[in-house]
């Protein structure tokens, strides 16, 4: 069984996500909408504000009866009443007058503008004199100024931050449609392998990969099911891995970074029904030995069983792809902070490779710093805040350049 | 009562976060754990991995068995055996022998490197041909390389990312003490705001606020308990906040934007027991309108009631402040990336400007282009992307200058 025909760039396994549709949509309370992918666009049913609505404390007026006025040549006018907060003016204001309002108050019938109160002075109980002039929806957002009735104000895979989220309450939508929080099971594989709560005889070590994986799909806003520690048997390997396929939205095998156990774990995928390779070695360093399969409609990854190579594809390739499969319109771009390289770091041409880095803030700007140390190294993960991002092109990245490292 | 010696600048108001001590710790379980402050540092008890472990597969070595060895010269080596992975070899490596390894697999006794498969030719059973040298723990990770025992490997105040927690568990850490989720009173004021399920008579408007709010409480990993909408009634509004203070670890009191629903704010603080007034009025637009207090131990925060400005403030100024209170070790800094901008943008000196924009990648790099529209609209910071950030010593920003974005 060859698949050496089957080793893809990162772009290659990121656009086949298209062959993987997004989860179900679900209706949920707002409050819980936050950080989530919105399955449907949302119209208003009304304007917004829906009514003419004071920015300033001050007077309502004509705009028009301010026109020329000046701390030299003030506008006299007379005060027909105050605007009550929250209410509906129970008058129309009449040429020549103004009214007292508050921030966000209503204006009355027939006045278009307001004059900032410091811009005011008040003579008696029915006067006031205006020192300067305002223009027509000066100090005033108007009835439909936000929103005007049917706009689409938020499409369908919008990420909902808290200003969407307020958007829609003001909207008067107590609840949102949502894709489904994707449930994604995490395998470990490995007869080298033991749960984190026992005491590893020299040869073995603990499953540090299915609570990093963990942490990386928390942090991608979707669910966990841990599966455990798998002993390298095909028919062991099958058994958990048609059980998580049964129960998850996408399972993440992590173990098997040696040719012999890689294999396996190919071996065990191609034998599950209705299941292809789409994917059998990647272009990136570290992270190379990835494995990606279809299995009925569902992605399972076989991902390096080598700590540090895992958590780099993860950050690559699964989470972004991940974010896809919940429903976004567009893939969520990692964030790249620009940062001056402090030595030359070199690099194969035609692998993508990423160099974990630690960024210092200086007086001359941000530097990135190469963390030494071997990528079998957990520590160099825990040292990093970043990843440099050298393309498939280049030889490596000289001293000095300034390079945008993701930050991690 | 006069406070306007209290106006601060954004600086002093995050320096104030001094007076206020960090939550308490729990102890949690490590699935838990991810997104929150360490409240001690982790030690290592013995050494990581603990065992010289091989990195890639293939032949155990002594390195000085290959000094000299290459395609035109190779070593010839005597099969000793194969490592079993996950135990420990029942051999010491003989001089001049080699054994069989996978990665992941614990070296024999003797043996100090790995020769890669690739550059080896087993002849038969018992003799393998070595075609490239290799130095001493060369494709080894040594027993203490990752850590050694007694390291202080995380400390205090670190925000536990995938690498963090993947490092716990490798220590066999099942639980992780941390600093405890501070929980957020949230309290809307205003006789114009009404519950979001409510359809507003002109003059009104829902209660946008409380869910905006929520959101940026969430993304900071905090808890949400919302008090609901208070009507301008200040012995209403003093229980209202003297239940949230009993309540939760900080109090979050939107609205009262104009003047004197502002004032009454203040008075109110003022009037609860034991509380002092440390800001009144922040030099940031949008913003100014800002109040923070002490009461007791705790602070309590009156935020503009405009939604843009309640917004700005809560992203600059009260999320850094809830994450110092969470015991982050140093501030986590906001991300900014670099961008090109589109226009000229004004702006006063002696205030700090936020001016919304929207970000767009073209073939010459990231844009700037400022979003049009006042800042009582809420579609503005909908369509913003980020935040310029204009400095107090600064009179606007030129077009094409290239400045720091701060994602929103």
């Amino acid at each position: 069984m060859s698949h050496f025909f089957k080793v893809k760039t990162l772009d290659d396994v990121l656009s086949m996500t298209r062959q993987f549709g997004p989860t179900d949509s679900e209706t949920v309370d707002i409050r819980s909408a936050f950080s989530r992918i919105l399955a449907q666009d949302v119209r208003t049913s009304g304007d917004m504000p829906g009514f003419r609505r004071a920015t300033m404390d001050g007077f309502a007026v004509h705009a028009s009866a301010t026109f020329g006025a000046s701390e030299s040549t003030p506008a006299w006018l007379e005060i027909q009443g105050t605007v009550p907060m929250g209410q509906v003016p129970d008058f129309e204001l009449a040429p020549g007058r103004a009214a007292w309002i508050s921030t966000g108050g209503m204006l009355p019938e027939g006045a278009d503008a307001v004059v900032m109160v410091e811009h005011t002075q008040t003579i008696d109980d029915t006067s006031v004199e205006i020192y300067k002039s305002v223009a027509p929806l000066q100090h005033v957002i108007d009835a439909n100024e936000d929103f005007s009735s049917g706009d689409v104000v938020l499409a369908a895979g919008t990420f909902i931050r808290p200003q969407e989220g307020g958007l829609a309450a003001g909207l008067g939508l107590t609840t949102l449609p949502v894709h489904r929080v994707p449930v994604v099971g995490i395998i470990s594989t490995g007869d080298e392998i033991i749960p984190i709560d026992q005491e590893p005889a020299p040869g073995r070590i603990r499953d540090i990969n299915s609570y990093a994986l963990s942490g990386f799909v928390q942090e991608a806003h979707a669910k966990v099911i841990c599966y455990g520690i798998v002993k390298d048997d095909p028919d062991l390997l099958q058994g958990v891995c048609e059980k998580a396929l049964a129960e998850t939205d996408m399972v993440l095998i992590s173990g098997g970074s040696s040719v012999g156990t890689r294999d396996f774990t190919v071996e065990v995928l191609s034998s599950l029904p209705d299941t292809r390779i789409l994917v059998h070695g990647m272009s990136v360093s570290p992270g190379k030995p990835t494995i990606l399969a279809q299995s009925g409609t569902k992605p399972v990854w076989g991902l390096p069983g080598q700590v540090v190579s895992a958590m780099v594809v993860m950050k690559m390739v699964v989470i972004p792809f991940l974010h896809r499969i919940q429903g976004y319109r567009e893939p969520k771009p990692l964030v790249r902070v620009p940062a001056r390289l402090t030595r030359n770091v070199a690099s194969a041409q035609g692998r993508r490779d990423f160099v974990r880095v630690m960024l210092e803030t200086g007086p001359e700007g941000v530097t990135a710093k190469p963390v030494l140390g071997k990528s079998g190294l957990i520590r160099t993960m825990v040292h990093a805040d970043g990843l440099l991002d050298i393309g498939e092109n280049l030889e490596g990245l000289e001293k000095d350049i300034v390079t945008r490292v993701i930050l991690l």
